[in-house]
């Protein structure tokens, strides 16, 4: 039995765009804010500090019971007993990485293209990231935007959980579950905002609407 | 049990440096030339990327009975079959390698300092990677080298089996073994020479002497 998760409002993090505030910083503000979800994304880090970072913020997030995911590396998520592992098209092949961390891992898959949607139909993934929803800055080598007629198409051919992400704010995020997404992900519309935590609430609210 | 590994000679590849001849094509090349170990280090491929180029290396380098081990990443050595890793101090720590790969797994970490000399002292490791033995090039983080005196001054402290690595060469392999160390790693001695086979075959006779 995998755990119900909330999906509604997840946070990726960007070390360079939390700046001085910190990611741990940032993400605990967030989820005082109602986010619900944690990618711990590293690019740059070495594997000693991730792995440092994401136990830090397994033990802050699991009495909220909020999930941490980590970005690609399934290494460090079994480390720090992080809840999952969220992979893109170019990491671990999705079965490998649910041999390696088991049934109960929470393990999300991004889709660029409508293949790799077709493709991941088959899979037992815990949800789909369509990526990018709208163009983006954040995310260097992003596919071509999905835009909410993306979002509707993917979301009549299959039953997978999706959630959004790419240039989504409190503007958009209720037309991007209004096409079909069960969850927003956002990564500067929280992470380098002068307060994290108002940022999440605008969020939530949004999605509320 | 462990497997008895024969150190003498071990590879650690570069991608950089093997250039046209490629990463496989290279330790082919190098094993046939008598290199007994190979490490795969890769610092900018994907993950999927890596994956595949250590999967391909497995099978190829299984039947020979020589072992395959990763540089830095758990998560490529699980995914890959490979026989192990190896981890510097800004890698994951080893008591978390070693849970999470099993007994079985060979595990070598690198020492920079006479204090990491001390605290490997306590753990199970595969073997100790004296790192750097001479000034090099190839590692742009490295430490400051060891010298002959310093492999002298840690084989007299420690049982475990010692690798040097560091600005090794045909000329200077067989000071570094006489100081103590049971093997000797090399990266540019073989990997973008005209021949890695002969570059092999030089460093074989060299520790032979």
């Amino acid at each position: 039995m995998r755990q119900l998760i909330d999906y509604s409002l997840y946070l990726v993090t960007d070390r360079d765009l939390c700046g001085g505030t910190g990611v741990v910083e940032t993400v605990l503000q967030a989820v005082a804010g109602g986010v619900r979800v944690v990618q711990l994304r590293e690019k740059t880090l070495d594997t000693r500090r991730f792995i440092e970072t994401a136990t830090q913020l397994r033990k802050e997030l699991a009495p909220l019971g909020v999930p941490l995911l980590i970005n690609d590396r399934v290494d460090v998520a079994l480390a720090s007993g992080a809840d999952g592992v969220h992979i893109g098209q170019s990491d671990m092949p999705y079965e490998q990485a649910r041999a390696i961390l088991g049934p109960k891992a929470i393990i999300g898959l991004s889709v660029e293209t409508q293949e790799q949607v077709t493709e991941a139909k088959r899979l037992d993934v815990d949800y789909l990231g369509i990526s990018p929803v709208f163009a983006t800055t954040t995310k260097k080598d992003a596919a071509p935007p999905w835009g909410l007629e993306g979002v509707r198409r993917i979301r009549l051919v299959t039953n997978h959980i999706l959630v959004g992400i790419g240039g989504i704010g409190a503007d958009n995020a209720a037309d991007v579950l209004m096409a079909g997404a069960d969850g927003v992900a956002v990564v500067s519309a929280i992470c380098g905002t002068a307060s994290p935590r108002a940022a999440a609430e605008a969020l939530c609210r949004a999605i509320q609407r």
